[in-house]
């Protein structure tokens, strides 16, 4: 039998290398800072239990039944409202609940990109994106970046010798580097957008994960020609299984991510988009990002600590405000593959090597290591073991 | 400002008519046979309440971490075996879990089709189906057919001469028609598929729904060269709110379906898989079909009877032994969208003209009845109505 003829769009598409390992990892015996999920202590099952049955014998056939592809109504009003506290102007209208926040990268694709089509990605990006984008074809151009994230001065020049159509950036605590971008820069950023006319991707999963600083405005609340899809997500906030994000775009852009929404799973679950409202509107979600903020807060420290006592001082380690990571740059020359491999075999404790965050398969020497899914307990084990393969090598 | 610069892919796409009419549909004071939606009555919100809590409570991280892009092991696991009654032989790992069954076509079309390659379809044949093909390029060919279904003989000819890629079918109580193909059809279709190297998109949202008659083994039940993709879907038995579906394919393509997974939405609601998989392995499922059957017959039989004593005797009806539709064929020259209009504004009852089930545009003269959604007093106020409108045409 001849193979299959599959589309051209599949061609040098691997699957998600973190998701293939986060399988490998989830052996008990395993120590793993290799995924970026939340604390297995975070999840508020006891709130979500009652919420879901009362909702389940109240509302009835609105959990169950077919829903609007925009979302569920009273969600949508109550994002709109919630994020005017980060100085987005949204109305309900213009918020699109997505089955998380990562169907809004595939929507800003689906509807954006035509096979060639550049996207401008910081270098390193979040590792999910790189495959979204490739499956529209796109060719990637980086946007220069530094300690602080994007380099906006930089970018222009890239964008007015490679016009890319998109720019797809996770301004804060971002997926792999832990930096946040600073006001200044994202000022910059949102008049840039205006002047070349082109579409930001913001991805802000983890604004609200913040232990420590003064939280930094989103470039959407600054874009005020509509140039910016924001997207947001309670998977970090509440839980990743729901599978409940969304979108914020002007009318034009929201229509057509509602087509594609429409054209892809009709709309999120709907019992899902109820009970994550209900925790939300019933004042809930405020002490419950307390709660796991701390938690959170105490095992970066303890992960810090553990970094200063026993790694090699050649690394260079990027300094969280919040999220879930720290980055780490080896000395030249190093391949971060050859530790991971040791570290999971040796020492049964796994991390994630930086190569696949960079679109131009540069990284070697990178790491990224996750510090919300670990008891403090398996962060201080964890990171001796770590350290001692380290060692070898520097 | 210059208008965004969308992709090619969504040059002539309109939102799903159906969708958009739905929300019009849904003022309290209108019958509606124009969705495809389940009773309000059909749902098991006591059963799922109890499971939701249950789950919630003793699966605990579960139920809200992270989850696998190819589903929940547990239902993927009972689906192969729920299939195998069916004639269908799959592993666990060739049973993909979607969100919703109708992703399964998205992911088909993300896989297979790159811009301008053929897919077959039936005229009419389920709407979404066009929509989801459009956005990956396609040009759709007519598979002939006739009021039983497709015609496989004709198709050869079709097959030999346009080259489809993929055909898409729903062979048991067809959306729009509630048709149903006969077994020595669907045998030579199965013979066909491995003749000429081509790939079956097999939906089968319906076919637990049967009333009356015999059942009819899946195509891919005789899919002995894996060339089926067969989609299942939970909306119809248990809840359409939920997003639960699944895709049945060879580990080559069950492979590829992931990987578009992975870069559409991650995985389906975990609390949703989970609350599917305790449905149906504890039995409630069998009870739960025998009950909603009962009352989709008895909403059948009486829109038989509405249409028998009162509608004009010059459209020709299917007769569908199962699913939720009726399907009229108007005499040639009459629009159905006129009397569609005026049913709505004038009887406040509402229906689908025929037209936009058909890829090719025809179809003027065609309209769906949808029987599952209404009780059987609105099915006789609603049919009585309706028919004073289509007299007054006939």
């Amino acid at each position: 039998m001849e193979g299959t003829r599959f589309a051209d769009r599949l061609q040098g598409m691997a699957g998600n290398v973190i998701r293939e390992l986060l399988k490998l990892t989830q052996q008990p015996d395993i120590i793993s800072f290799a995924g970026g999920m939340p604390s297995p202590d975070a999840f508020p099952n006891e709130v979500l239990s009652d919420l879901a049955e009362e909702l389940l014998l109240t509302k009835k056939v609105a959990m169950l039944q077919y829903g609007e592809s925009e979302g569920y109504y009273p969600l949508r009003e109550w994002i709109a409202s919630w994020v005017s506290e980060k100085g987005i102007k949204a109305s309900p209208e213009e918020v699109i609940i997505l089955s998380g926040s990562q169907q809004g990268i595939d929507l800003s694709g689906k509807i954006m990109l035509n096979p060639g089509d550049k996207v401008a990605v910081e270098a390193p990006t979040y590792l999910a994106c790189i495959n979204i984008y490739k499956m529209y074809e796109a060719v990637f151009v980086t946007a220069p970046n530094d300690e602080v994230g994007l380099d906006v001065e930089a970018l222009e020049e890239v964008i007015e010798r490679e016009k890319p159509k998109l720019l797809y950036l996770v301004p804060t605590f971002q997926n792999p580097t832990g930096r946040t971008m600073p006001l200044e820069r994202r000022q910059a950023l949102a008049e840039l957008l205006t002047r070349h006319d082109i579409v930001l991707v913001e991805d802000d999963p983890y604004g609200d994960l913040r232990y420590e600083g003064e939280p930094v405005p989103a470039v959407k609340s600054m874009d005020v020609t509509g140039r910016a899809i924001y997207l947001g997500s309670f998977s970090k906030l509440i839980s990743p299984g729901l599978r409940v994000g969304f979108a914020i775009a002007r009318p034009e852009i929201a229509r057509k991510l509602v087509l594609g929404k429409q054209t892809t799973d009709t709309h999120a679950s709907q019992l899902a988009q109820a009970l994550v409202y209900e925790f939300c509107s019933r004042g809930y979600l405020k002490d419950h990002l307390k709660r796991i903020c701390a938690m959170y807060d105490a095992q970066r420290r303890k992960m810090k600590e553990m970094i200063d006592l026993y790694m090699p001082k050649s690394i260079k380690w990027s300094q969280p405000e919040g999220g879930m990571f720290y980055w780490g740059v080896l000395p030249e020359g190093i391949d971060a593959k050859v530790l991971m491999k040791e570290a999971i075999e040796e020492k049964r404790v796994a991390f994630i090597s930086g190569e696949s965050f960079f679109a131009d398969g540069s990284g070697q020497n990178t790491l990224r290591l996750n510090f919300s899914n670990s008891s403090i307990e398996k962060i201080e084990k964890g990171m001796k073991a770590l350290a001692e393969v380290f060692n070898k090598y520097m």
